[in-house]
């Protein structure tokens, strides 16, 4: 099912049901997607908006709480162009790209930062990433990439902070001390724009520096970045990505004239006659999809601009492949308007993203976005919420991280001395204490009895070793409170 | 289905088919079960031998290289008794409970040291319970507790080791360099022996000073010692288990006079006149049953008595809660006759035992053990097989670990250091190494695939924190191989 099929389709409760005004929706979302236009995208809201019909709010276990305002839902579409993307960091200051009311629907396209890699099939005929990754000898589409400084040696922003995040999206009323409720909608990998590989859509996996792995191999050289193109089915009718060939990352002269030993950061274009493939390699595996969005989250009041690899209290970066279609995520409000971006789509990933990243693919994501205010919540099981808390249609999963706030807890050079300090040990203390507090609280156990369930009946895992901040999740099924309601 | 229709019911090929040779093994069985004496359990060998018919070997992924033997396998079963458990530790050289030949089944039972937590539901009316836990003035039914010294201050073994393990079982012409293949065919809980509580059993969780939790709780005393006892279903018809009542371990003297002021070792009785039991905790909530096996494995070579907490390369408390029915693990041999054994029965635990324990729960299983000699080896995928390797109907899951042999690693205190020295970051490099040699080897991926493999399509998950050398296992489905046979 395609996503517009999906969006407004004839068993939709909340699009336009006649033929006519289908192809009239169609035809704006060509237009939203095909624009650079800041301006082009919010008519495309208010063109979805002039047509809107009362869009009920779904069920779900926190409803209790949630603002549904009037009662009537807007569905905007944001494409991913060069002036609706940040790239690498989060920002409470940022220009919204959109304003949306709690209960809205949002399509949002995202881009993969690795789209370089494999420029012909992942940015080739694609105006949207073409407008995010042009580079020549004068101009970026994009100048800063990261949360560094715009003199950096490497380049502007210094590549702290990597992610291509579209955003951010202003909530009315948010405001810190509330809770901000997405579901994931639906999400389908983003076609490639180059006619030659119609129907397909592409990522990249790169072991990278920044890899559990490097500098652990038992073949030489051990310090070896390698990256492997995989192929995804845009159709839906594969459910598996194989892989087509990888290669060797070799120093790479950027358009700036700036030299690339290593990956400084995701996103220098890679001259493909510099580098030597190796076709057919994995060959006849299939990798299982599990198409979800690494980093998604509100923006942190710690700073103006927050580097956006490593995970932490307000979201961001979690490389949880359980972020996917039919999950729900909720996050603690940090600043006005909550700012809500997602980027860093994933075609794939295992638990603890080993070699530094997934299969980097770009997707297109449909989420509704709702508001919990503050006053509403003491007495929900949200109440207290202090960090990210996801739940699928069959589990609770909670993110423990090795410092639940880094920004707060490392002091002045915390963006810097997170990236020495991370231990899965400690990502494990965070997620006990975030499991025990939610199983008192949402489910008014004791302490006794929370560590008691949680040692015979929640599974810890290890959800990333590479994001500076590591993760551990802490996964409880919802069957296990039948009588409990909620 | 009950373990007896199971074994031999009339769609097995392996067991007797008209209901009188039924019910003839089900009185040996019977008998075996009320015996303390290793000879009626060889007896109940035997008699099954005697009407052994021909038992294929099963089809599984690494058939090639099992030794079948003559083709006629035997069925032993080996009742829990004194006379039949090491408690708390692996021996090279202890006296074989049975020797049996590759591609024979054994149906053993275990018990769980946390019996007496509850010895009214736990061992009263069960006669093997009753000998291996019988303790008065004078004598212990099993004094030997753990491998420490016979004059320890807590008790003789020094409770440095807790299982209860039956065995070992010698499996013929077995030699270090071999693999051991243990195929769980059946498990199901042991009922109570106490008609009080007919058709059903128990289980303890035990919230002690080893957990991750101690010293870290909300609220006070903050090292605090929690007992939850569970029960668990017998018939099979409920899937979950429920908790009973808890109580706080309060200081504990035990038949010898001496005083436990902590669980020092889990067995020692405990006086429920002295303990405040809270009725109606976890109301209303279903743990979900999965039974299975805490400690499993064959002897270490280091050591005539290796301390049964700590997991090795041979196995062990590897407290994993996939080693159950329909599970199939390989070990490495290191000592002649691989020398298994099994215990620490559980019937459900989440990944990390956070608290110290499972739902301990007294279980009994039925094995297949298959013998894969070294010189078969080569070229299959178990050449160079050197940790404990689970396969389960859909994935491979490997067994990282602190150390991988700390036996071998941490020299001459290994036994004490083990217990300071563990981290789970550690245990994630060990899953890794493990992962990258299983995909190269077994699949003939070169590292580069193996890498970018791990990272899209392994999962990491934390086994325990709990066990001295702590565990990560990493999980891989082998449908990604699908055109790779094997």
């Amino acid at each position: 099912m395609s996503l517009y099929e999906h969006i407004c389709g004839p068993s939709c409760n909340h699009g336009p049901s006649t033929p006519e005004a289908m192809a009239d929706v169609k035809e704006e979302f060509q237009v939203a997607r095909r624009s650079f236009l800041r301006d082009a995208m919010v008519v495309g809201g208010a063109t979805v908006t002039a047509s809107a019909l009362t869009m009920p709010m779904g069920r779900n276990a926190f409803a209790q709480s949630a603002q549904t305002g009037s009662g009537l839902a807007t569905h905007y579409y944001i494409p991913a162009a060069a002036n609706t993307v940040l790239w690498g960091y989060f920002s409470k200051s940022a220009k919204p790209v959109v304003e949306v009311n709690s209960g809205d629907f949002v399509t949002i396209e995202t881009l993969t930062h690795h789209a370089n890699d494999d420029a012909e099939r992942m940015v080739k005929g694609d105006p949207g990433a073409e407008s995010v990754f042009f580079w020549d000898k004068t101009r970026r589409g994009v100048d800063r990439r990261g949360a560094g400084p715009m003199d950096a040696k490497v380049g502007a922003g210094g590549g702290e902070g990597v992610h291509v995040c579209t955003g951010p999206v202003r909530i009315k009323g948010a405001e810190p001390g509330d809770i901000l409720e997405v579901r994931i909608i639906d999400v389908v990998p983003r076609p490639s724009g180059n006619p030659a590989h119609k129907g397909k859509s592409f990522g990249s996996n790169a072991a990278a520096w920044w890899g559990f792995h490097y500098g652990d191999t038992l073949t030489e050289p051990k310090q070896r970045e390698v990256i492997t193109i995989y192929e995804v089915d845009t159709t839906g009718r594969r459910n598996w990505a194989r892989a087509l060939y990888n290669y060797r990352w070799t120093p790479q002269t950027d358009p700036f004239g700036v030299v690339h030993p290593t990956i400084d950061y995701p996103g220098v274009p890679v001259d493909h006659r510099t580098i030597k493939k190796n076709e057919g390699v994995l060959k006849n595996i299939r990798i299982p999809v599990r198409p979800h969005f690494g980093t998604m989250g509100v923006a942190p009041a710690e700073a103006e601009m927050v580097n956006s690899i490593p995970p932490n209290h307000t979201g961001g970066n979690i490389d949880n492949w359980r972020i996917g279609k039919g999950a729900t995520l909720y996050y603690p409000v940090a600043v006005p308007g909550a700012m809500f971006s997602v980027g860093d789509p994933h075609a794939s990933q295992g638990d603890s993203e080993l070699c530094g990243t997934a299969i980097e693919c770009s997707l297109t994501g449909t989420f509704q976005l709702i508001l919990h205010k503050k006053a509403s919540l003491p007495g929900t099981p949200l109440a207290e919420l202090n960090y990210p808390l996801l739940e699928t249609a069959d589990d609770w999963v909670l993110h423990g991280f090795s410092y639940a706030n880094y920004l707060a807890e490392l002091g002045p050079n915390a963006k810097n001395d997170i990236f020495a300090k991370s231990s899965i040990d400690k990502a494990m203390r965070d997620a006990y204490r975030k499991m025990r507090h939610f199983l008192m609280t949402t489910q008014g156990l004791s302490e006794d009895e929370a560590i008691s369930l949680m040692s015979i009946a929640v599974d810890f895992g290890i959800t990333q070793v590479v994001d500076g901040n590591w993760g551990v999740h802490a996964v409880v099924k919802k069957s296990i409170f039948p009588a409990r309601g909620g």
